[in-house]
């Protein structure tokens, strides 16, 4: 691709650059990574700490923040640049532009076992060895990679991906645009056991999972059904690997769950809550809106709306730095203290 | 079913109510939730705080605790009631009367592959695509869904449940009504290495997994076989997804492991454990009957049966807790331990 | 084997023991634990702890360290012993001997679905139900397990073990004498999204994951490739269960990570680098050669080789013990330092 179709491109898909600069005809075949450019490539420069390796890359293009110091870096090189609001944004269109994953191959492979009661919207793919049981309704461009196993009465929304050896439980509902990664499993039984003098004794799950369109589940996640009602995920929410969602959650859109992620049973998250790795959630706790817990918080009260919380139990995140800062150095505290009492004690012996 | 013969039924399964109230003969189609609750169905206040929902309820039986003041709010919303001496244990049988989760298709599937020495029950199922090697014995009623795969010498006792996708490596012995939910592992190798100064030398892992009956393990969970011995999961114990066992470990009877808990090589749990979500457990650690772990404890040393423990590492969840509050508030200490030696120093310098 | 027969064949793989004792003619069948030991075993004393098993064992011949003590006690129950400088890995390498685990079943299983491009090496072995598609490379003696899913474009080295139900991802390459076990996932797409006013955009991710030679992936764990480039492991580096390792993570040689470890993008591990269970590591993060991090750590900024890192956020093991003795006291430490001021407030009343 040359770089004026490269600019062209991107501005007929409303990604207009806010600025750029270089030789038009530059050929352009793919992206690589500033720390390691190839020819004929498009590179990305964050920012000024990756501004040394301007004077050394091979690359053609160069994404840029809108700096003029980095532009006049690039242009020194001869280099072309482009840059808009969001340059991350922009080399996230100019990526997609270059490079899609693998789609499934096309059609129903002769291994699938397929019910003979499922519904296949138009231009369905299922893989080799998939198993879609009884009742499912799969929707237009729906892809379902190998050895995937869909148990009765599901439906999956049109353009839907679920890639290898991942699980779909009965009467799960997942909307359009969404993914499940490999070794996923969406829709099975939550822990629900009662304590009795004979032990546990199990709380059936009759609820359902409903991921609405757009969601992403990352590989071997899990995300489990309620006794009654639903679990459910909002629109464009992204959850990451190995996170595992009690029954009867309720997840707001546009919110972002890093990976190891764990919600006990009935929480609930407001919209663009980010959780951060390894942050828990106790059981029917609340996150409000925009709320963002950093990695390995353990939240068990209620989060306000906008509110940074760190640490375990969770608390304000400028509470938590002060905390610590004062945690590293309590054994000297503790000497303060102790040497404190000694004076006094002396005092009083006086 | 009219809510006289659910009364009978289980009053038959010895599951007595305590009490009861209202019209015999109430159609009952099902279940709902007392937030959302629907017509024809019986639903569960579970205390005070969800008595405000009674007063707008279409359902038409509620399960309550014993309570006067909650029975009477029933009553006059012209409801039926129920009660028992753990509600929520008879919640649990109504709605076990209501709904049992999909069984698996009859028979074996023509696309399973089954060895031909695996000794096969009385009406065992086996899914499409399922894998189920060379001296295997299935009792009687096992039921193994699609795309399970099952390595050599596995026993698996009468009525035990495999979901899809999971593996149950060579030699591991499975009790009676167990359950094992998709993806999830059990029997593989232990995590057992030598150092060396050419690296790491493998400790071939020669030992099995034994889970006795009633033991489920959730979604993507992991337990592996030791070097020797045994790796034993005791009656009834319940594991909740994403959790790892490792090698060695041996846990007891009617014990709970909430998701993504790790215990590593070694660890013994005593009968009636409950670990919270995320409870990491150290080598060779013993706990002792009934202790209960918080969520997020990182428990190293042994900890005494009946205690309740928290933090990491691990201590008396009451101290913890007390712990935690200064936590919170050491900014303040700090400065209060600053401005004594300031005061003091005053003192000595007049 | 008769214990000479053993002797001889440690001393021809040049793991010469340091010394032995007892009958040559001994006839081992097997090994077994110090605590419930079999007759006709080999069986492991590993220290003074253990020496109390010495007197009623019936195992045969002992691995014990080099320690007059236990040679003593062992001969004086007329027992054969071995010892060496590394007991631990003398009995490793015995348990070899006596031990593999089940090789695959050879050869190419009528079930499995093979892309008519593969190239395959000699003596490949695939399992029922697995799909191999189209551009993979499979080395001499790759042995892969029913239900496995290969994407396009991988390559696999000689003799690399892929346990059944795993996943690798296109352009995934594995080394040689790697073992990929049950239900882990290689080279599926990183947690990469753009946040935007209209949510969240996929950064798609070109790269790929590699992996060197002699590394072992445990059950469940994932490993994702980038957006441009690699996420690499090093040699001979070993991973337990339901560890994550996101997108653009370099690692080096040797490293051992625990279960349910986490490491977020683009962190990057020395060579011979522990990290303990449920230890998280952040964005960015760097560890140097030959460091620890004990279980649980959370690690933010960079540690420095040979460092031995604890705690949240993780500082200097030893500070950290010091920090954790005082957290303990802190309710006391509290009360002190109240009392204190109270003693100086009644100073300067009088």
């Amino acid at each position: 691709m040359k770089f004026s179709s490269l600019i062209e491109t991107l501005s007929a898909q409303g990604h207009a650059p806010l600025g750029w600069g270089g030789a038009p005809d530059l050929d352009l075949q793919g992206l690589s990574q500033i720390s390691e450019s190839l020819p004929h490539t498009v590179t990305y420069v964050e920012g000024p700490k990756y501004a040394h390796y301007i004077a050394e890359t091979q690359a053609s293009v160069v994404v840029i923040p809108s700096d003029a110091t980095l532009q006049a870096a690039v242009e020194a090189q001869g280099l072309g640049w482009i840059t808009a609001q969001s340059p991350r944004l922009l080399f996230a269109h100019i990526l997609g532009l270059f490079y899609q994953p693998f789609p499934g191959d096309p059609g129903i492979h002769a291994t699938a076992i397929v019910a003979p009661d499922v519904v296949l919207g138009e231009g369905v793919a299922i893989g080799a060895h998939a198993v879609v049981q009884g009742g499912v309704t799969l929707g237009d461009g729906v892809c379902i990679q190998a050895n995937v196993v869909i148990y009765p009465q599901v439906t999956v929304g049109d353009r839907t991906l679920l890639h290898a050896n991942c699980v779909i439980h009965e009467r799960s509902q997942l909307g359009s645009d969404c993914v499940i990664h490999s070794g996923a499993v969406i829709g099975a039984e939550g822990f629900g056991f009662v304590p009795t003098g004979q032990g546990w004794v199990k709380m059936q799950q009759s609820g359902r999972v409903v991921l609405d369109a757009g969601v992403e589940v990352g590989c071997n996640s899990t995300i489990d059904r309620p006794a009654l009602g639903e679990t459910r995920i909002g629109a464009n929410t992204k959850i990451d690997n190995l996170v595992h969602i009690g029954h009867g959650c309720t997840i707001g859109r546009n919110c972002a769950l890093a990976a190891q992620v764990g919600l006990a049973g009935g929480v609930t998250l407001g919209d663009h809550v980010i959780l951060a790795g390894q942050v828990g959630v106790a059981n029917q706790a609340h996150i409000g809106d925009g709320a963002i817990a950093s990695s390995k918080s353990g939240i068990h009260g209620n989060v306000e709306a906008g509110a940074v919380v760190s640490g375990y139990p969770a608390i304000a995140n400028r509470l938590w730095l002060k905390a610590v800062a004062v945690y590293n150095r309590l054994p000297e505290l503790h000497k303060a203290v102790k040497q404190l009492e000694r004076q006094l004690e002396r005092q009083r012996d006086q």
